[in-house]
């Protein structure tokens, strides 16, 4: 038997809070060795922990220690954390422990004096996150609700606005990107949910996926607008992109977000469970370079062009969790929760990306996310 | 010399942030030689972070890739991660690798078989962190004055509340520990920072120092309010904390709440550049004991009871950094900046913190957070 090791604080580690269901600030370990599932925490979030917590066992640290350096005839300076590692492989007779990638390496170094396997983790420590439950796409369901809520927000004010000298202006001053996103995050604030780094970037700042915008928002340019909430109860996330437009498009425009809407419903299309995320990627990539949009290196510029990430990912407690739709070759399953997020970026034209999210089932999928859009906004 | 070596999200990571200045959102390559500070990213980050960061080289990751195959005449198979960092050992002839506590294992494993000395940082991989620049210094006001701004809505809203069978109202409905704290959150999220797990917690909630408290607040109990928002713009936190009571005091809450004032300026009066954190902290631990406040393992339950944690702690672009002002050692150095927060808890009487930020000086200590406070509220 594998005994999975965490060091995490579960506010800040999906895995420890996925198996905790309860939110401790400071790292602490986390032992689970079949149906056991161990908590070490100090005295200041015993009692918590171990009312509300999913947890079969908790250890207050201090106790468990004295107890340890007892069993092991310790001197008590040579106790370190490692002996609660070994004190729980030994009583379940474990033979390997499993620790996810990003376990911290003062711990490994401690782990690896024990001389006992040391096995790195894949993924995440806890595959089944993957797949996720009626109760957990409910709660992704309530994230996208509110991703929506601020594309709702975007649409609205992108209609109200009037354009002078090219420049957006909202109620008589200027529209930009920094004021938008602000709008969009305290509404979603007021509803539950934390957003942050929302994109909301115009013309050639978008042709940077991760530049979230600044400045005036410009007429007649492409403007994407990205959501991914966190609902503050549940800890599930919300994932949605719309582009738009406020003025009028001309034929570039047209054609780019014609053929990033017809690229994402090819991707849902082709989702189901035993299917390959690259079949999906490649099939998105595809349908982009017989269409003239090629992705490549732009030349004299530090910028790539064209069709320059994957199709999407899995969505869940983090916002980027596996399975990654990708040239990776893993098969989707049932329940797994993705989104489809084709994406074009020329600077010279401009950049849409249209993004939803889907829950593969053995047929086909099932939309998870829902938006009444109208990108081109006179 | 010794290559730091950095492997984290510049979102999430404060030592990655410190030395970048820019947010990336995924985890990426930084390594530190001396002046030379560079970041290794992928074509979606590299424009951005070559215009906006502090680095002064700035790679992206698969050209990067393509000249070190070749410089190590490696087959493209054998590429991984750490002929990143061996490409930079050897250019800058460093001596040893200096990685931090939370360096993720998946990468550690692999240096480790480059068979070069790995050395893991004691605290931050950037220690000058602890001392803070002028700048950093008004960016922790700042995070204060949301801090206080946030106290004032709770010590207003309690002036403001009527109290019926006991329990608090506030314009007719009940003002719950949830509803107090998405006031503050909510305003503090309109001026631009953002507050989460802000502690709002009466009676017997308040002795569980980490619990964030729910459901009414209650008539002549000791409420603690605990807040420390991150300002967005800049990444700095304040962090400050009151304890109010609605209603009346008795003689116990009175004395408790008298006690830890007086243990906070005792705190205080102690802090000068060259003084241990160890002493400030026994300062008040026996100030506890001798007027009977005793720190102890409560009979027939899992709580402890008194001052049951440390004095302070390091405040900076994350809420605990170092030094700790607590048992350990560590000497107090001028432009440390450091709560002050003693605390005593007690379910029986109730619980009491109070908390302010100070910025250390060769003399004694600069007051970094303000506030107009009154406990008890009639």
């Amino acid at each position: 038997m594998k005994l999975k090791c965490l060091y995490a604080s579960s506010s800040d580690c999906s895995d420890a809070f996925y198996i905790s269901g309860v939110k401790v600030p400071d790292p602490y370990l986390s032992l689970i060795a079949g149906r056991h599932k161990i908590a070490i925490v100090n005295q200041l979030e015993y009692a918590r922990v171990k009312k509300e917590s999913k947890y079969t066992k908790i250890y207050e640290i201090e106790a468990l220690k004295a107890k340890i350096v007892d069993h092991y005839h310790l001197a008590k300076k040579e106790f370190s954390l490692k002996y609660f590692v070994q004190y729980f492989f030994d009583l379940y007779k474990a033979n390997t422990i499993l620790i996810p990638k990003y376990f911290p390496s003062f711990l490994l170094l401690e782990l690896q004096k024990l001389k006992i396997p040391i096995e790195l983790s894949a993924g995440s420590l806890f595959p089944e996150r993957e797949q996720k439950s009626q109760e957990e796409i409910k709660c992704i369901k309530i994230g996208n609700k509110a991703s929506a809520y601020g594309l709702g927000i975007a649409q609205s004010a992108l209609k109200a606005s009037r354009i002078k000298k090219g420049k957006l202006y909202l109620d008589g001053s200027v529209l930009s990107s920094e004021r938008l996103r602000s709008m969009i995050e305290l509404a979603l604030f007021e509803k539950g949910s934390i957003a942050s780094s929302t994109i909301v970037a115009g013309g050639i700042q978008a042709s940077d996926p991760h530049q979230i915008g600044y400045g005036s928002l410009k007429a007649n340019q492409l403007i994407i607008v990205d959501i991914f909430p966190k609902i503050k109860e549940s800890g599930y996330h919300g994932d949605m992109t719309r582009t738009f437009l406020k003025g009028k498009a001309n034929e570039a425009q047209k054609k780019l977000v014609y053929s990033v809407k017809e690229a994402q419903k090819l991707a849902v299309s082709k989702i189901k469970a035993n299917v390959c995320g690259s079949l999906i990627h490649d099939a998105v990539a595809s349908y982009f370079n017989q269409n003239g949009y090629l992705t490549e290196h732009e030349c004299d510029s530090d910028s790539f062009v064209g069709f320059i990430h994957s199709t999407g990912h899995g969505l869940g407690l983090d916002i980027h969790e596996d399975p990654k739709v990708s040239i990776f070759k893993n098969k989707l399953k049932a329940n797994h929760v993705i989104t489809v997020e084709p994406g074009l970026y020329y600077p010279n034209i401009g950049s849409c990306r249209i993004e939803d999210v889907f829950a593969v089932t053995k047929e086909g999928s099932e939309k998870l996310s829902k938006f009444n859009y109208q990108w081109e906004i006179a």
